[in-house]
């Protein structure tokens, strides 16, 4: 649920005198108190706002109200950030490099056409670092997950359903795919970070 | 905002008599038509139920409600896992197996009193990995973060809290403290499942 201009209105009357009567909140909006009777009563059930007898309304301190709705539904194209990649004959020593440089958490592995044919995180190579082989000479495309082992998202898909697939299939972060090309990268930090935006609008 | 007893029982009412009128609705209840008014006033405007004149109460389909101020301010006690930790002597590479025995990011390090002295992460040990060191024998606690250059959170503080320091830090997992020794774990995935439990449930 959003507020309405009006009920926003309101509430910033109300931060300003507070304590105000109905009848002059109705006044400052030039509205009859009939007109906002159901908008108080709507703010005081979600309590944003309190009223005293004979006193009139006041903020309710320290009450919010964060819905998330609205995220849930946000299309990966609103929030995706870019990918990282590397061809599939690159090394592990490359790739690991590469990881480090970006900076994120997992490489995307495509052949020469561009197109996605692998996944390697930084689990699955310390897995190979701490192994003996040359990490020089071992191309990714021998630790990565392949192809159809992927699980990726595609850009008109939801917030949730990220937050679902990221959740249930115990992985840092996701490919965005248009057309077998990556488009995108979705992680649990980028995730995060959209969920505390709007946590902290308050 | 939490909706009371008495309006999740009018919405389950309602989803299984729909459509249906204020006055059954009350009758379900054993209560007066007047008893509910406010009720169904701020459901409707919450957008979770509709009325049609003459035909009565339904369900808004695909609407919901996903508050999540009460989760913003639950205690670290609350959703802390257990805490997977080595002692300082012990090497880079029985860290690393450790990590993937225990199937976390960060492992704890501490002194042989069982205080908090550091904290080796995923990063880290790749890092250490991909170098020419013998793995078996550098202790965690030359690659490890130390003490005080170490955030943690304690049992009492909130959700957003501990979401703020892992956002703006950049870190995936915090040691819960209690008296300079470690009882729980936070982690990204953790606040990501909490979340997600909290968005599935409607």
């Amino acid at each position: 649920m959003q507020l309405t201009d009006r009920q926003n209105n309101i509430i910033a009357i109300v931060k300003n005198n507070e304590p105000i009567s109905s009848q002059n909140i109705a006044k400052e909006l030039g509205l009859s108190r009939t007109a906002i009777r159901s908008d108080l009563s709507l703010l005081t059930m979600l309590e944003l706002l309190d009223a005293k007898p004979k006193v009139g309304y006041y903020l309710k301190k320290g009450k919010k109200l964060t819905n998330i709705d609205d995220l849930l539904e946000k299309p990966v194209s609103e929030f995706m950030s870019s990918p990282v990649s590397v061809e599939e004959n690159q090394s592990i020593y490359d790739t690991t490099i590469k990881l480090f440089m970006e900076d994120v958490g997992t490489v995307f592995v495509t052949d020469t056409e561009e197109e996605l044919t692998g996944i390697i995180s930084r689990k699955d190579l310390l897995k190979m670092s701490i192994g003996h082989g040359n990490l020089k000479k071992t191309p990714v495309s021998l630790a990565m997950t392949r192809m159809p082992n992927i699980i990726s998202v595609k850009k008109n898909e939801k917030f949730i359903d990220v937050l679902e697939k990221i959740v249930d299939n115990e992985i840092d972060s996701l490919p965005v795919i248009d057309n077998k090309k990556i488009v995108g990268r979705v992680s649990k930090t980028i995730l995060l970070q959209t969920i505390m935006n709007i946590a902290k609008k308050f």
